[in-house]
């Protein structure tokens, strides 16, 4: 653990800097616009340890697979999040001397990340030799629009002599990514321009020996300021300009360096994306900074409207919901279909691929209630897009049907390890789960019966065929998967799994009732194949133990010795860092919720008492050392009423990044299991669920909180729960009045 | 299937030059003497496909391991046989032109390799312009000194005018491997030296990361020559030597190279591996190619005394024998317990590593028969020597004792695949049914009460620590292994695997009884632990099918879609060349004998319709995908009286390289399954077996042939076999009277 921003309910703040943990802190001031982003190094040179990476969304690179030994099937690529082209380096020299914190002597250190604006701003006063000079930096990607960079530099010379002050702005192709396998470039230069009006650069990807689009961007960056340009360069792969002014005693300067970033996802050929680029940079030219930064800012607005969350009486849990809802939102907020939310967003580049089956099973969910329903129906249209892949991927395991990839950019399966790329199939039930609880929740069936209908049917014809019919046992089977805990591979009637093979299967069956029939007959869909499907789902083998009353999690784990976590000698913990792989595997040690995940996706159809004896049996087993194991863990404790256990789990989740607590967010934030704090206070503390068309909400307000309250987008509805120590008090902000079964009672909201 | 060598008892000949398989002809036609050995490439210039490999026994490099996605427990490094500096090639210059029979004309190509000699002959008459040249190769490396390779070209002029013959010799550490992984050169030249009279290399292996000891070889070549001594060159990584002469019509010249090759395996400094070479090449000046070879040749002859096979009615089974008996004989006779049996040889550089399980398997049981004794005890020295290595791959999996390695070069275990390093452990059964094995044929019981009870105990503790107890089952069990049928991966209670090391546990307490009070003492083992291993050895769950009567070769096998081999469409065959990874693991077929391996290893403790039961059900299940598994199946099929399986059996292992039945013969020999046929023919059709000290004999015919003979080296004595329609008829050929067992018959053998 190891915290460096203080607490405050909209604010990281931090009024030092420590180089030990440089890499942290750009992680945590990391922003975004979901079109690009950036993480919070600085704009001017830094000697120490740092990791400069700025990323364009969907735009990547192809590297080919690397593996010890091949296994058939093995697809030949994997998709990297590349290091875009810079465009936010400035050099600032004072007296010749470029400043370089690493080194030079400063004082009045302030960084602070402003989650309600989305403002990135960082003062301090830097001495060079007599020279004192306090240097202002504000930057944003703004929200207003997209192809947005905009970062103000403001100088004051503190000194009783004037200071030579010489600043350097450049575009540079000259990147290279963090990640181990890559020592080589991404960027061909295709076009550079350096004029004082304008700096400009047009780069496309390296080509590639996948047949995987080449990406172009274009990049104009016009500068503000009330220095004197000099001179501009153009270097082999840079474009730069030089702005210098003698600062007097007490006199201020300001710099502002705005780029504009065009691509090839919007426009095709080279020429058109570069016009749109200088376009754009024309467009916002006479707005002053401080007017798109409102614009920016007022975006922010609207959605801390819709989904902000207030927690009274713990401030570390206000920060850590707000910091998780800011860093979701800059990297996801629905505007373009094409996208997804990769592991690490716009944070990092660790894991590559945009998209893992995080995004149905707990992104999904949050935007639901935390966005209004464009913004989880493009994340479900995604998958749709990327159909074909889906088909190619189980194509490749000679397989009927459509299997959802693992990790992807374009929905060919780009992992390679064979117990994951080829056994963690249960994630194409998760895919169609996120599309029953978007029908669920919104209520808008046009999509289950459309393009939804397409989706839902490669999987239940992807089930169909991977099942296989136990003669001896008279059931169907699933062998060789790896369920959500990845701490098993290459097991047999893995319950999750097979619980969600036939429910794909039933739901799929179902959902053929109320579609067209011309869209039936589109998809050669024949009652012979609805009613192979409704026989292997009522034939299909769910492991169950009798005597403790539980769904196992799969043929052969109750012959493991079953010591629970708590009887491990404490020094092994975490288990992956101190056991051998083989080790963990033989272990009953959970990584990830498995069972109950599957309970969680179902909560309603157990009983009380199914769900405790199976949470009873499994969460003592259970690890956590995956950051998206927490929130269905204190979903779940809390509708058990277990309600110390629920707040523990929503613990892991909130501040997770803010603490460091797996000593890796250097690498960039866990976006994706950020979603899990919100989830844990919906649908744990609150209770939130919805069934028969009916909101339902059963609040608690944990022990260490006074109360809190959330904001819920529900059927064109934005309601404000409130929950504190002497109930719940719903109200309508937006739209129809509604019915809310609060505590089960009816409660109407005005 | 390809045949590229004509049928004839003792010689691999062919008179035509395939160039598309060259790669084949250059395995097929490997020379070795356990120390050194080489692929049949040509000694002059080729620019077609081909692969030069020369390499030396016991020298290796270490590779970083190269991975997609890192496993806690994996090895650094993975050990790479290496090619050796070329000391083998020789350019042949006629009239200014390099022979190059991959471009030039030639007629009268004659390819012998004769196994009873291990002389590699090769002639053509070559036509440059209007030149014609006879050449003529003979290459050998001795048998009766291991440091020697020769070589001697003869030519011709069939001309009508003179022409100018060139030979250049060289030494040249400018080599590389094929291995993909590759594209580095492993030497660094320590010493350089080119006069008329020796061209002299030393070469040292580059530095590696991870502190395993450099080779270094040092090469001391004379020429013996008609020709006329022309220059010297000594370049970077090379030495040569030019001789040049016109050789008028009808004219003949001799060249002979000899090449002695010293390495620091047997001489510490520099200095002393370089007086090594130079002394021994001096030492064999005097002595004529002819003499040289003669002696060479004397060493085959008593091989071949001692354990050829002949067959009768049969020509291409006859060959097919020969042939594995040369190729094993050229890879190992036990002249340095140092080395051991890689599964290329001398003949390939694919796998790396230079031992697998399969030595203890399929190799010491033939060497038993095939060779004296000593040869046998030192594979299992290899494994002693290598004990502390064995610990430390245990340890690097959190378990106490000690496992010995999948691959390796020096006992630490270098293979990285999880489901193979960490859980393929029934190799560790195997070192110990080697130590059984060797102290029930030979008698000799001075090694398992001593250094091979060291390794007895290492490897018990290891299975002690391994088990767990399923409290559920009330019995010890093994999850997450792999048997000896890797097309299953991380099952649970492998039959095989369970039964292995329940024998273990038991033999090692048995043996314990024997040793000394000081070994005891030594190993610090009490009775206390001997009771520890007695109970789990008793409480060992061994899966059994009640209904089938068969032993269930894992948990859940019996609950797979069981569809034998036959009833797949022959298109998908062999399956892993047409199946995804996980459709083979799910999939209930067996790529090698798993169960079966184990009633082989026990073959006297089953009743014959245990062992009818359960080859009936899994044979039919075998996909035969190993070149180790038929040798096994043949034995068992014999001994069940399937007479015809047995030869099918047979036939799949006698000419698996000869008819290149896995078509990647190419990447050089199956060395290690070369053990099949023999073991097929002595333990299948003539049913040698011993049992309390009692050499037995059920010999049959096949219906193929007619008959058939071997020798077997059993305790001091050599015996001689002849099988015909009439009966069987023992011989003693050297050593004391012995009664065998002969169809349960009494027999003296005087």
């Amino acid at each position: 653990m190891e915290r460096i921003f203080e607490i405050d309910p909209w604010k990281l703040v931090t009024h030092s800097l420590d180089p030990g943990n440089k890499r942290l802190q750009e992680s945590l001031t990391s922003i975004g616009n979901e079109y690009m982003g950036m993480r919070g190094m600085f704009e001017e040179k830094y000697s120490g340890d740092t990791h400069h990476g700025i990323y364009i969304g969907g735009v990547w690179y192809p590297d080919k697979t690397r593996v010890g030994w091949w296994k058939n099937g093995y697809p030949e690529y994997f998709g990297k999040v590349i290091n875009a082209v810079d465009f936010v380096s400035v050099d600032l020299q004072i007296n010749g001397h470029s400043v370089d914190l690493a080194k030079d002597e400063f004082s009045d250190f302030t960084l602070e990340l402003d989650m309600q604006r989305g403002l990135l701003t960082r003062s301090f006063v830097v001495k060079v030799g007599q020279a004192q000079v306090l240097i202002k930096s504000e930057r944003f990607v703004s929200a207003a629009q997209k192809e947005l960079y905009a970062n103000r530099l403001q100088f004051k010379n503190l000194s009783d002599q004037a200071v030579e002050l010489k600043v350097t702005s450049v575009i540079d192709a000259n990147v290279i990514n963090e990640d181990a396998n890559y020592d080589e470039q991404f960027w061909n230069v295709l076009n550079k321009q350096a004029q004082p009006e304008e700096l400009f650069l047009t780069a496309q990807t390296i080509p590639n020996d996948f047949g995987t689009p080449r990406f172009t961007v274009a990049m104009a960056a016009q500068h503000q300021t009330s220095l004197q340009a000099q001179a501009q360069k153009v270097t082999d792969q840079a474009v730069s300009g030089i702005w210098q002014e003698q600062l007097a005693a007490g006199a201020q300067a300001v710099f502002e360096k705005r780029v504009l970033v065009t691509t090839s996802r919007d426009y095709e050929q080279q020429a058109e994306i570069e016009t749109a680029a200088h376009k754009l940079a024309t467009a916002q030219a006479a707005t002053s900074f401080d007017d798109l930064l409102a614009q920016h800012a007022a975006v922010w607005h609207q959605r801390w409207e819709k989904s902000d969350v207030v927690i009274s009486g713990n401030a570390e849990s206000q920060q850590g919901i707000r910091f998780n809802l800011f860093q979701l939102f800059s990297t996801y907020y629905g505007s373009d279909s094409r996208l997804n939310i990769g592991p690490k967003g716009f944070t990092g580049e660790k894991y590559g691929g945009a998209t893992y089956w995080d995004t149905e099973a707990f992104a999904v969910p949050f935007y639901l209630g935390a966005a209004p329903a464009k913004v989880s129906r493009n994340l479900l249209q995604y998958r749709h897009n990327q159909l074909s892949g889906a088909y190619h991927n189980a194509q490749q395991q000679g397989l009927a049907g459509a299997l959802f990839p693992m990790v992807t950019f374009n929905g060919i399966e780009c992992h390679n390890e064979w117990e994951i790329t080829f056994e963690e199939i249960h994630r194409n039930g998760t895919i169609a789960y996120a599309i029953y609880n978007y029908t669920r929740y919104t209520g808008d069936r046009s999509y289950v019966q459309n393009d939804g209908f397409d989706v839902l049917v490669g999987i239940a014809r992807f089930w169909a065929d991977r099942v296989h019919y136990s003669k001896r046992q008279g059931q169907y089977m699933i062998h060789g998967v790896t369920g959500p805990n990845e701490y098993e591979n290459n097991v047999n009637n893995n319950w999750y799994t097979n619980t969600l093979a036939k429910w794909c299967l039933e739901y799929t069956a179902q959902i053929a009732q109320e579609v067209s029939a011309q869209k039936l007959a589109d998809l050669e869909l024949t009652s012979a194949e609805l009613a192979h499907w409704q026989e292997i789902a009522q034939q299909m083998y769910l492991p169950f133990d009798e005597k403790l009353g539980i769904f196992v999690q799969h043929d052969t784990f109750l012959d493991k010795d079953l010591t629970p976590v708590a009887d491990l000698p404490q020094d092994q913990l975490p288990l992956n860092q101190h056991w051998s792989w083989d080790h963990i595997l033989r272990s009953p040690y959970i990584k990830q919720a498995d069972v109950l995940q599957g309970i969680y996706y179902f909560i309603d159809r157990f009983t009380p008492e199914e769900k405790r004896r199976n949470f009873d049996f499994y969460e003592p087993l259970t690890v956590h050392e995956s950051s998206l194991s927490a929130a269905t863990h204190a979903v779940l404790a809390a509708d058990l009423h277990k309600e110390e256990k629920a707040f523990e789990m929503y613990s892991r989740t909130a501040r997770l990044d803010l603490d460091n607590y797996n000593n890796d967010t250097e690498d960039g934030l866990h976006i994706t299991s950020m979603t899990g704090s919100w989830l844990a206070i919906v649908q744990g503390f609150a209770g939130m669920r919805v069934k028969d068309d009916q909101l339902q909400l059963a609040p608690f307000v944990p022990q260490e909180w006074t109360g809190y309250q959330f904001r819920l987008n529900f059927r064109g509805r934005l309601l404000e729960v409130v929950v504190d120590k002497n109930g719940t008090k719903l109200s309508l902000l937006q739209g129809e009045p509604l019915e809310v079964l609060v505590n089960d009672q009816l409660v109407e909201v005005k």
